[in-house]
């Protein structure tokens, strides 16, 4: 039987945005940014309440099946403890449905203060990073964006399943994938830009605008890439551009991101590496240096929001 | 004009072998094997003599159309400079047709031979790395293998086009394709293993079996695990295992490999990170420590030779 937290309990999680595939890493690279939503979880007698300030406070479904409030209760269950009451304020700014991650960041954080409040019951029931990548990654599917918000920096993240992963003489659990990430350090003079369209974009739709195929010779071409990308985002920032070129998804759904694509030949022409956040519109522009003021110029004008997040450290819980 | 080189210069280009793709890293990842093939060449008055020593000494076809001579008189070319003669001497080691890399160990140390006997004419007229990458994958079409012999330790290579190396400004040559390569540092107790079949394969036959479209499921699937394996093999080589996993090309090439498949099964359920090398048939294990007696055994009694040859340095040229 589940050990129930007595009320009063309070947790803050500070979680960080989260751009993915970085160009060529689809479904791999994830890069945490310094733009943050806040989670505050109070324990009550009964009951749930949520208020949410900020970003989404208008069109996110309150209630219990608010994401955050179910990642919550799936930090809680996992830890083996249970709440009688919840008392749940979200401070969010990171943009919704713009390819920066707000669904995986919700998730970690929710994930993340479920686990801290379980903890304060018992230390021995705190998680560590590489469980909280797995609960939140089997919410999403897919580990990118989880594994930089949990992890911060720079995450190669992959998926095995169970068999394999129990080739390697681990601790399998009892589902049948198993996501796995390791951080990288970025490049100390590595300076993320993200361009955000007003625009809104589906995950859902721009998932489905990919072939169920694709040619061997584009694979190969995505892999050497993807592996200069590990190299260029830790040593050697000024392969960049080479290293963010990608043939496995950005072609295939441009159709749906006009402006997006636009803007990526126009930075690309100009020297600066620059790939769709996620599955867009934002776009993430990588360099070292400041963005040039003439393109923030060009894009505010285009109805883009520029903004310099730096990079981020994964999810804090106070 | 060319500047005809005077006889009697001699130079020893001492060249490694090399394995190629390490699973996921199809045509891109490489790493330099301590199995050397020494070249000596000296300038005459006129003719050409070749003398070949060890391996293929007795099938490869001599006289001017040798891989050697054709890549001396490019490398030689190159810096634009002419012999009237040649006296070549090949000591081989490399095995044949086996996955190791030979031709472009051969193509490699005939560049670096070439162009170290124009620099002996005018140090000015000596070349880089970058460029000898450049010509040596001009040759065999593929930079993998070359600049893995070309730059030592674990190359990540990849191609690009010249309109693509062009929009970032390099000095691009001629040609439509621009080979590239970077070298990075393997993780110090990386410890490789070649099990060399008696058998040879043929790249050409074992690339026909490749299919011409894939999944695209099975391209992020070694998106991931390139990515991955860049970061396992120079910081992280608990997760070789992981890393090393591939689906672009050792299932399809099995048919043709069959010791060589049964042999990457037997190894990775000992939780050895096996790959096929290059084109096969030679098996790549990758671990931390000495193989173990008792698969060295085995191995030995299905006609393998075992070979732990440890990492090497790029070409060298005395």
């Amino acid at each position: 039987m589940a050990a129930t937290l007595p009320a009063g309990l309070s947790v803050t999680a500070r979680v960080p945005a989260s751009t993915a595939n970085l160009g060529p890493g689809f479904d791999s690279l994830g890069m945490a940014l310094g733009i943050y939503d806040e989670i505050e979880v109070r324990t009550t007698e009964s009951g749930l309440t949520i208020r949410v300030e900020g970003e989404g406070a208008d069109d996110v479904p309150w209630g219990p099946s608010h994401l955050v409030v179910r990642a919550i209760e799936r930090g809680l269950e996992s830890a083996g403890v249970w709440a009688d009451g919840l008392d749940v304020v979200c401070r969010n700014v990171i943009p919704h449905s713009r390819g920066l991650g707000s669904s995986a960041s919700a998730v970690v954080g929710g994930l993340a203060a479920g686990c801290a409040l379980a903890a304060r019951l018992d230390p021995a029931l705190a998680t560590d990073p590489a469980r909280l990548v797995q609960l939140a990654s089997e919410f999403e599917g897919h580990p990118d964006n989880a594994a930089a918000s949990v992890l911060g920096g720079i995450v190669v993240s992959w998926t095995e399943t169970a068999a394999e992963a129990g080739a390697e003489g681990e601790d399998v659990p009892d589902h049948s994938r198993v996501y796995r990430a390791v951080r990288l350090d970025p490049h100390a003079s590595l300076h993320p830009v993200v361009l955000i369209p007003e625009v809104r974009s589906s995950t859902a739709h721009t998932r489905g605008l990919l072939p169920e195929t694709v040619p061997h010779a584009d694979a190969a071409f995505n892999v050497s890439r993807a592996a200069l990308a590990v190299v260029a985002l830790t040593e050697r920032p000024d392969l960049l551009l080479p290293a963010t070129c990608d043939k496995l998804h950005q072609t295939q759904r441009a159709p749906a991101l006009p402006l997006t694509t636009a803007w990526i030949a126009r930075l690309r022409a100009a020297g600066i590496a620059a790939t769709v956040s996620g599955a867009g519109p934002t776009i993430l522009a990588l360099g070292t240096s400041e963005f040039p003021a003439d393109l923030r110029r060009l894009a505010v004008a285009d109805g883009l929001r520029v903004v310099e997040p730096g990079l981020a450290e994964g999810v804090r819980v106070g």
